[in-house]
């Protein structure tokens, strides 16, 4: 029987049209774009177009920067540690705002910052599991440099007040970035609208390859390469354009945005088909507002089931989900966003997490149901705390 | 008629055997390999493979680690920045050596580091264009906390003696890093036989596909990462691993490793037939003995044409060649090589580079030689420098 996969928050299958539109540039179009010759200006209107998705698919102005880069890790440590030297190291500020429930590229490299004589502010959730426009107004100094809320958060899926935050940065003249890795493709994402400074997003979240991401820098705005080196990107980004990996990103941002609508409609659909069928299960609890959160999106508790035991069940009948972000799932420990909320410490080993794309079929989602619900049920019946 | 690639040194095709391998990467087995579930864990048998392939491509030993960056630029950043903040700027150190022909991802890290506090010679190349050894040793001080010195230059394809340089290091206690990115697949690469501390390389420069490169960290050592973020390679270097990049790098360089000897002969044949071709030309100058450069690389001056008209006069001819290094092209400005090697202001701007790669055809070489002969010949008709 085929798998399902429902861990779309981990990374998606590349869409077949993104996979064919890169198929030229690795055998035939394989120039170095910055070469002067005709194999490296033969991709130049390619590119143009990528890069022209790009700029449309995020509302980017024409002149804001968008840069690529490797990974949406790549792009957030540009952020963060090119405002430590800027502003911190080499300036008058010392503080970054963060939240307690940033995915790893972001809290860990505020930790390390921290090791550099940055202070941190790690803003906890509330009960909403959201940070709210007013922490951050309060959290916020004279000597603060630069505030980071991701957009969406990619264990509950619960999308933060980014537009009101932004104001908030704005009227506060403190830079503000935001980790949209699991917002793009999911609810609209609109830079001019929300008014960010700064952006990341990575190509492998919306059914584009992996290495490859990218970073919105509002026009005006400077910040220190992380990559030093040859003159790609105006010297703010530096190493050999992937051009197979931008035509390909820019082709699966313009699909995300396109299938916006599909998204909000059939996605939310299955994935409330999905919840329903699973809150039929006794003791079971589901994190963060339905209407709060992007619609591909379920994390749920299930009282007396460890995570990591139900994940197992889960595979072995052919159902990939995941306990929490893929990036720290070697490491077992409990989910920092479980314990950032506030549940107890039971309900932190409890939680897995379901998330759905446009490629998941209705077949999938009651197969799905049946099997969770069978595997909840064997392991409840040999569970020491249930 | 068909065009003809002699650009190798700026970027290379994609093996056609390397691309197949890769395919089944974005639409079959995309899962994330973090992911605890049968899609993320299908793909580690490949992944060790491809490591494995890497590991004995560079003779690493098993206790060594290979980092999967971005590309070259991100593991030179890696190397330098690393090494700033752990015994630089957090250390008693303060001391960087480097040669004046590095490429400007070692080059401008340096520049930065230089803003940052550290101290960096920049080692001038002698009458060969290389630094020596014995160059090194002069140059460390008690205060030298890391060298690094390319294997093979990108311009000139001059082969530095790395081993000895690295005895040097060793022996003065110094840590030694070199940018393998032109050595690669061109001549043999073995980090222990070498002894070299850290090695970066580069895919697409030996038929593997873009945006996706190495950092060898010899075993003991470490390095604060240059990317933070998840436990992606024991959180060494965050982001999601690029599970078709890791696939084509690893076979691309077994492929490389296994043509080494073919490189040796036949391209090595091809490039000193076209090099003696242009030599039957009237003052011309090849730069560097030929038997200190990789077999793939001829960089030539022709007196009273410059380097840049010559460029554009072949491509309207479908012949790609390269003033220098392609990631420096936009800017027109001389080669730093030329300059570094004391070359007068004239030649500095009357470089070509031509690279070859084992696609190269003998045919092709030919043309090419007929093609130079007659683009010099259009080109000194009309210089008023010559």
């Amino acid at each position: 029987m085929d798998r399902i996969y429902l861990d779309n928050n981990a990374t998606t299958i590349t869409d077949p049209m993104v996979k064919q539109a890169m198929e030229p540039y690795f055998c035939e179009k394989y120039g170095n774009p910055n070469s002067l010759h005709s194999f490296g200006t033969e991709v130049h209107p390619d590119l143009r177009v990528a890069m022209n998705r790009l700029y449309k698919g995020l509302g980017a102005a024409e002149d804001d920067d968008i840069l690529i880069t490797g990974c949406a890790t790549e792009s957030n440590n540009t952020v963060l540690k090119g405002v430590y030297f800027d502003l911190i190291k080499n300036g008058e500020k010392n503080h970054i705002i963060t939240t307690s429930v940033e995915h790893p590229c972001v809290a860990n490299t505020c930790r390390f910052l921290e090791n550099q004589g940055a202070q941190v502010t790690f803003l906890p959730v509330n009960k909403d599991a959201r940070v709210e426009a007013e922490d951050v107004r309060h959290a916020i100094t004279e000597k603060t440099a630069l505030v980071s809320v991701m957009w969406a958060n990619n264990e509950t899926g619960i999308i933060f007040s980014i537009k009101e935050i932004a104001r908030v940065c704005r009227e506060k003249g403190v830079l503000f970035h935001t980790d949209a890795v699991q917002a793009i493709g999911k609810v609209k994402v609109d830079v001019q609208d929300a008014g960010v400074d700064f952006l990341s997003l990575s190509a492998h979240k919306f059914h584009g390859p992996k290495g490859i991401g990218a970073l919105f820098i509002r026009r005006g705005l400077k910040l220190p390469p992380l990559l030093h080196g040859g003159e790609q990107m105006s010297g703010k980004r530096a190493g050999t354009l992937n051009t197979a990996g931008i035509v390909g990103m820019g082709l699966a941002l313009e699909l995300a945005v396109d299938n916006l609508n599909y998204e909000a409609t059939e996605v939310r659909r299955l994935r409330d088909k999905l919840e329903d069928g699973l809150l039929k299960l006794k003791d079971v609890m589901v994190i963060g507002r339905r209407e709060l959160r992007v619609p591909n999106t379920v994390f749920i508790s299930v009282r007396g089931v460890e995570g990591e035991a139900l994940l197992w069940d889960l595979n072995k009948n052919g159902i990939a989900a995941s306990t929490g972000s893929a990036c720290a799932s070697e490491s077992l420990e409990a989910s920092p966003v479980i314990a950032a909320i506030g549940a107890g410490s039971e309900l932190s080993h409890t939680g897995i997490r379901l998330s759905l794309s446009r490629f998941t079929t209705e077949g999938e989602i009651d197969r799905a149901v049946k099997a969770f619900t069978e595997a909840v049920g064997r392991l409840r019946a040999v569970s020491s705390s249930y």
